[in-house]
């Protein structure tokens, strides 16, 4: 029997004239999308024109809801209280899941985008806030969060589906969490390395920290980042290695 | 038998920090609501609050999907493909169902809003554009418009559910439209005048024009403008006339 | 020899459609307007109808720049860096003098909005950023922060004007500092009390804390927010307390 | 004697997290920018560093004011008042104006973008609305519109400097107007035929049109869009051919 893995990447986080990331060209080596939705980066026409893409690819499709700070990508902490968060949350799903569901297709996760993120796996309660908006709207959609973190672990609890999710192309710290992106080396850009960090990750789940002792995750699912300029090199070198080592992709 | 009558009214359009119309005074009188979904107004936090408020008082949920405009009020003609309505209409119905969802309730109808309403209604193929977006989300859904107008036509055409809606408040012009609000004599404030309008538009769809000429006009649905200082009086006064007359107002 | 006293508000904290405050009944009894720029409140056709009110008024004019967070109203604290901080309070004010400029008149102040003015409260490097941006524009632009606080501490540095802020309709803790609006005491609505501590503070400095204890303040200029339903007749009676008491409202 | 020219191009176009055009490749071949300026394109601290690199290679600073639709960047025509289009001018041109003074340049011209350029260049109020908003700012700014336009037009019957301005990159139509660019043959991508248009302009003012009639044009300042992606070689391009014909290439 072979193994399987799963590999999201955000896509569609372009807006209006403005295009970000190379979605035609990693949409091919990936089983997961998540689709900004329109608060962070993304619009509606932009929304719909990706979830097509993805419906083509057989991708699946997620909502990769964001801070409303668009001229911060979202990465920006705002100070949003729980409710607004719910609410937040609840708005760009159910945008989303309406034009999947136009498409005859459908939202299979959330994993929520920057500071989002951020906050729910540095905050039990905004993480069971955000799994609560997703679980009131439809308990059938999965989340996907950090291994081990707070998003997983609040969907646990909430009886929802939950991807424990690694990253390829991230260096990560012996605690288990990732390299601050302000330090030169917390991105992997290599195609070959990433490949090889995903290949561990998904043989056996063990991945090099930044003090070369090695630690274990559980890993669900892989992520690349489609914003760096090697991003469809490694996308391409990941699904490679991957499937040469008999671990088919699949969502 | 008992003659019925629905009387809808724009909800929820402050946005943040801003509150606009009198919803807690005006909820009690109406039967239908339609609420503003972020883009000309509203904000998630007030939808999903409108919502609930709708569902105490039993109010039927429309979605109010307008143009991304804030500043303008969604009420400046904007140059939009057909493409760019149909998926900021998508967007919009998705974002207000999924919070109706999670509360428990459905949608029921979707009357656009300001100049994406009079851009439905001047033009067959952005009604038919809009009403598309509708039926491709959920054919069951009913379209709210002008009363003998092109966004009820292309319901109609596509077999959705389709209200012809009259205004109380607002002149007639002999043609069956509606005089310009740039007129003086646009608006009906004094409640007895706005009820008795809406008593005779129910009661025989018949309504005064500004040539004192008298037009009919179909009428499933009753409109009454939720920001004039004068509303609550109005929605009370015309939910006391119908009532007395035997009419049940009911959604 | 009388003594004189300034009275700043908040003015022109509307939004397109929606009004807020009580500017028309506010502005014949305070001497300087704070007016918001565009990003938490304010757009560029109420800005400019504002100016020409404080003018009608002999109203200093300033400029009242916020976070770019219109559906918090700029008081959700935002993880800016110091760079788009300097940025974004250059290009309000920018905008507001333009305005204030083509009117025939000219910036007399600067005071930061909501969180961005508890950042520079609170962290001497955003307080000196804050000021430095208005420098680079204008040093002939006066600062208004709270009183002994990092904002006056920081244009007195770069040798700005400052103007030491207290307020008349906020409750003092024993260390200078206001009681957080979260509190239900926070905010003093009554007119004859609010006009008494502004009139105690205009005269000697002194206002009562939570603990009873008298403190002792610079005061140069007293501010009065405009957005509670009192803020009219409050307004009116420091007016009145003031000048029956020969202190001179002027700024 | 050596005659002069002045080159034109939208610069700073980019937002938040997004790049747009080629900036760093153009501003060394080009004597004008027009930077946008916070409506359709840009933010604060892209345009503060536009305005950095323009001091660096001496180009003259413009602002690039547009409508307020992000998504559209600008390029929808919305149904603006005239008192919202003056209020939208100054805005923005004061925005840019603060950051140029604060860096110790100042503004030399105005031009609008997309769909306010040509708002203005089919309605003679429009035209006159504009260049009133940057007269009534500061009259010793110049404007850039099309040659022979409204726009140019309405700022010399103001009193203000007016730059004619055609085009390099685009197609004209036998009336002087330029073909609409949903078509395909509107834009010039040789960098070699562009060029040859600019110095037959540059020259003697004439240029070729859809119909091989040739016209000829007033020609103050000639614009190359930096949005294609050819752009950077046929700024190059013009700049060499220019340069060999003795035209010295400055604002």
């Amino acid at each position: 029997m072979s193994k399987t893995m799963d590999i999201n990447c955000d896509i569609g986080e372009g807006f209006g004239i403005y295009s970000l990331g190379n979605d035609e060209f990693i949409l091919p080596w990936v089983t997961s999308a998540n689709i900004a939705c329109g608060f962070h980066a993304g619009d509606p026409t932009l929304m719909h024109k990706t979830i097509k893409q993805c419906i083509q690819h057989g991708t699946a499709i997620g909502a990769h809801p964001g801070l409303p700070d668009r001229v911060g990508f979202g990465r920006r902490a705002m100070d949003l209280s729980a409710t607004e968060v719910y609410d937040i949350i609840l708005y760009q799903i159910g945008a989303l899941a309406a034009m999947t569901r136009a498409e005859g297709a459908s939202l299979r996760h959330v994993k929520p985008h920057g500071a989002l993120y951020h906050m729910a796996e540095s905050d039990a309660t905004m993480a069971s806030t955000i799994v609560r908006a997703v679980a009131d709207y439809d308990k059938s959609i999965t989340i996907v969060g950090m291994s081990g973190g707070r998003l997983v672990d609040a969907a646990e609890q909430l009886g929802l589906n939950a991807l424990h999710e690694v990253f390829a192309d991230r260096v990560y710290l012996p605690n288990g969490t990732l390299a601050s992106r302000k330090q030169p080396y917390a991105l992997i850009s290599d195609p070959e390395q990433a490949a090889q960090q995903a290949l561990d990750l998904a043989t056996d789940g063990t991945v090099n920290t930044t003090h070369s002792e090695r630690i274990r995750l559980r890993v669900d699912t892989i992520c690349i980042h489609g914003d760096q300029p090697n991003a469809p090199k490694i996308a391409k070198r990941i699904h490679q290695k991957l499937t040469k080592a008999n671990i088919s992709l699949k969502h």
